[in-house]
């Protein structure tokens, strides 16, 4: 695991907006009980990647990789299950 | 920049996904003109978080994070201008 410098910052900083711009979409759905125009094919292939990146980001040590994807499968995968319920 | 190995496939791999993701959802959008359960939230928050990454990838010179990240810019920043267009 790499020591924490300002790119590690950037890093972290990029991590935290790419992970907690899923939270407004899982509030909209949630409230809106309507998902008709998200795609199913962007959030399916979307959660693969994100667990993908999860492998990569554990494997090169890379922590701002690692831990953004993580939070951000939990995202990406609870607006999936909203997908499927409210289509 | 870092030499070609195993995890840099991964993370090509993660890369590729989590960019080609964000297609289905701009044809989607492009053939409904409908983008009322889109998140405007999500997709502004996200757009200045992927924007953070390509430096992030330019500085530590990771190859599947920056190429990822400029990829992913176009598509989402394309999906914010429909939500723009198309409300």
């Amino acid at each position: 695991m790499e020591t924490i410098n300002p790119f590690t910052i950037i890093g972290l900083a990029a991590g935290t907006l790419t992970t907690i711009a899923f939270l407004p979409q899982v509030i909209k759905t949630w409230q809106s009980k309507s998902a008709k125009d998200i795609s199913l094919g962007m959030f399916s292939i979307f959660c693969t990647g994100v667990f993908l990146w999860i492998i990569y980001g554990f494997s090169v040590g890379d922590l701002p990789v690692l831990l953004a994807n993580i939070v951000t499968f939990i995202l990406a995968f609870t607006i999936l299950i909203f997908k499927f319920r409210y289509g």
